[in-house]
């Protein structure tokens, strides 16, 4: 199942050297490359990796207090309005990894959610990335200039 | 691209031979096996060819006059609620299928889409199926005893 | 057009309690809906369910000492050629659920896998299904006969 | 296609400003929004783009002489190293949309693919990017220094 897993791994060889100093700042999700997740390659299908990103950032909300559906039903979205992937490894079917995830950096009122798929030894990294998002209001679909304030708290208390 | 085509295909090599006299009923819609479609098999993944009825139904729909985006916009959805396909012969990267439709077979609320995937030539087939749908009430979730009546009519016309 | 009526399946008596005393003969996978698995609907797409079900059938054959990953390197593939599902109830972002999946019911070359899916605690029954595999040589796509041992074990033992 | 427009919009560190005074390089493939497509929000889940992405690639590369399929079989593969997206506005259901593609920019042993998701008539801009691909050996997974001749001629023809 995909679970949360605590373990500190290490985080040689990214493209943001920055970022790990923080290595302890990210939010870590399993993952599993089961067959609907393959190409004719035998490798992730490099569209893949968004739906691990996506299931990273929302549990990581929810670590944070944000209930994304209860987000969602209260009007607010958050759409994706840039990504950035950069794919060093593939993955082969069977294979694990940790998704790690950062959110919380802003931008005006952009978010960014900063990412890394390793290895479960952290050893082979597969993936980085950069997700940046936007406060929508569903209704008539305009970028919030302020989130709802759970929201903000809980960003603030990310970073 | 993905274009209906009106073209007399053979029907033989069909499963159940008394579909092909009415051959002239089907709505044929044209796929193309890309890799996002395909697994570590080298064969289109079994789930990919909902998505492939999905599009033949809609298409299929606004052939009878009825544009499905329309239909949800006025608070009627039409969700699946059976499915049930046969795979008789895998299909690989880069080939072409007809994918035959038939809507409107009516059983009290349920609607059921007939399915024949086929090679070009007709001589290959690669899946039959049947997908029941059910008109339902987008704001209530309850399930509607009466279609609309643009879509009565035209199921009507299909028959 | 009666291709693949599973109306022998055992999915009609699904939603009585009598299910829960042979609970322990399941093996249960843990899912949760994400954004990438909605519709406009805010439902589950339809056929979101079937990478479930491929999920825990592959956890399932783990379970039973069969890594999927090893038979196909091994050079056998366990391709679907039916589908049989029905939904009984949708579910909505952020709801979990269990995937419920027994394998091993053989008929001739035939692996039948029976599925339920229900909300955690056993309330809502959301899809019932089965999907029939069979054995098949990676190299020439021919049928196997006879299951490699390991794999006949295993369903042996789950039987 | 009135292009030179989109050179007003955001999306100057995307792609090169170059672009727009060569419309005329650009592959066209039209795409549309069906269900399948769609999240919780009725729009198109930023990750389907990337299945339009490929489509429109494999089918600009035929338009050259290069049939993916073949390229695949012959032991090349074309794996995506590099993404970036941006969402300008979002798609709905039953809307239809054109890709745009231009595939040929090399940089030492990457390919670059640019594009542009326009409505039909070109006033709608929904997302621009860049996919970076190169040329892999499926039996080693080693990066081709060469590309196979007829890839290598088409792309220059390309250009």
């Amino acid at each position: 199942m995909n679970v949360t897993e605590q373990s500190q791994l290490p985080t040689s060889n990214i493209i943001q050297p920055s970022l790990s100093v923080v290595a302890e700042d990210w939010f870590k999700y399993l993952v599993k490359v089961h067959p609907h997740h393959t190409d004719y390659a035998g490798i992730v299908w490099h569209g893949t990796y968004l739906t691990w990103m996506e299931e990273a950032r929302i549990e990581c909300l929810r670590s944070l207090g944000i209930e994304f559906a209860d987000l969602v039903a209260a009007g607010c979205n958050l759409p994706v309005i840039e990504a950035s992937l950069r794919y060093h490894q593939p993955m082969r079917m069977g294979m694990e990894a940790i998704v790690k995830t950062r959110i919380g950096d802003m931008e005006g009122v952009r978010i960014h959610c900063d990412y890394q798929i390793q290895s479960l030894n952290g050893e082979v990294l597969f993936l980085t990335g950069r997700i940046t998002l936007v406060a929508v209001d569903l209704q008539n679909g305009k970028v919030m200039r302020r989130l709802p304030p759970n929201m903000k708290d809980a960003l603030e208390k990310m970073r």
